[in-house]
């Protein structure tokens, strides 16, 4: 019997419609689905491919053990995770033995930021593993601001909310165009970073970009509201257009 | 009668399976296809759609007036595009104003660095005008080395080949992942600042990134071939990973 193979597909931001074709047949076809989610919710990677999946799927939710519970620099953290990986991956490993795809349902592109990451580095010399790439939420967070972001040889840099303040203003100050993940909590440190640097009065928060309740405004007009985790900021460049 | 809209569709890297399911939807039902080439090529964003369009399209080929002959800061290659591109939007203008939808096909993601940026400026107030995100040549480029891009809190840094070897320097040392785009005739002196900046080791060069003829090797060991102009260079970020 040969092996199965993982698929690491990526959903892209949200909409099923932009979905790639390819990532669409796979999801449609699957016979096993696995997925991440905080466990009690029903998964946010699940919730785009609601009503795609075959009526006899296998599911396999993979709950994770930890989210913030413990700081992301303790070792309890890390450890905590990495068990938590190894474990999953096993599962994967094991399904793929008896000869069995899997899909596993990623949203965003898999290799940017992505938890398949951590399965991936598990599996990729162990049994077969595909990775489908897909539309980054920045592609969709810069499409709903109706403003392109990169001209000519402008700069772009992509930043986190999670990073210190002070490193944020350096880097916002050297760049052109600016994207930053994961502003969710961080949104007052990304607002006085991105002040510090003088780009506030540029600056949008996309939230739920390409769903929808997408919302896309600048930030200076977006109050002191709690961003979702998954809220992105976009500094659009400014350089050559003829 | 209702003006038409232009749909400004990005296609993604260059697979037909990673266009969008609605980007696939909007090709094959297209009545008018536009798209960008060079004089007395085929173009390819329109190579990307073979065999995809209705058999009753009309094409509008937009040839660029000027590519490389002039150089890109003499102001007369500036004044040569503006020129054509008003030209071709005002074609687009008026297909709308006539009632009709038009696709303009667009490689990658239409926002980031993409040629439709000049006709959405001169259109967006004047007809309907809609944007398709799609699949960077990035995510299919840092997909092609089976190496996961960015990390934890990586930074990002997207660099231009065409940007002087000091400067490209400079913001290499500054970052944790890397991508270089329009590398092509740059590729000697992207090599050079990735050596000065201590990084030229991790460094890969990606070649037609998700087409058939992909190539994915360690920079060190490319030689000095002459990349196509849409080779792409990552170096892969270092960041946490439980």
């Amino acid at each position: 019997m040969s092996a199965g193979t993982v698929y690491g597909v990526g959903l892209g931001p949200g909409d099923p419609d932009l979905m790639s074709v390819r990532a669409d047949r796979l999801v449609r076809g699957a016979a096993h689905v696995a997925y991440f989610r905080k466990a009690g919710r029903p998964g946010r990677a699940r919730g785009i491919v609601t009503g795609m999946l075959r009526a006899d799927a296998t599911e396999f939710a993979m709950e994770y053990p930890v989210t913030t519970e413990i700081p992301l620099d303790d070792p309890a953290y890390a450890a905590c995770l990495s068990a938590f990986y190894a474990d999953v991956s096993a599962h994967l490993r094991d399904l793929a033995r008896a000869g069995e795809d899997v899909v596993v349902l990623c949203e965003g592109d898999p290799f940017f930021y992505g938890s398949f990451m951590h399965l991936y580095t598990r599996l990729k010399d162990v049994v077969p593993v595909q990775v489908v790439p897909a539309i980054t939420g920045m592609s969709a967070a810069w499409t709903a601001t109706g403003i392109p972001v990169t001209w000519g040889d402008d700069v772009l840099t992509v930043l986190l909310g999670t990073m210190p303040e002070a490193e944020l203003a350096r880097r916002m100050a050297d760049a052109d165009a600016i994207v930053v993940m994961k502003v969710g909590r961080n949104l007052s440190k990304v607002r006085a970073a991105l002040a510090s640097a003088g780009k506030l009065d540029r600056a949008w928060l996309v939230e739920c970009a390409s769903m929808s309740d997408e919302t896309a405004v600048p930030l200076a007009q977006a109050g002191d509201r709690a961003a979702p985790y998954f809220s992105i900021v976009i500094v659009h460049g400014q350089g050559r257009r003829p």
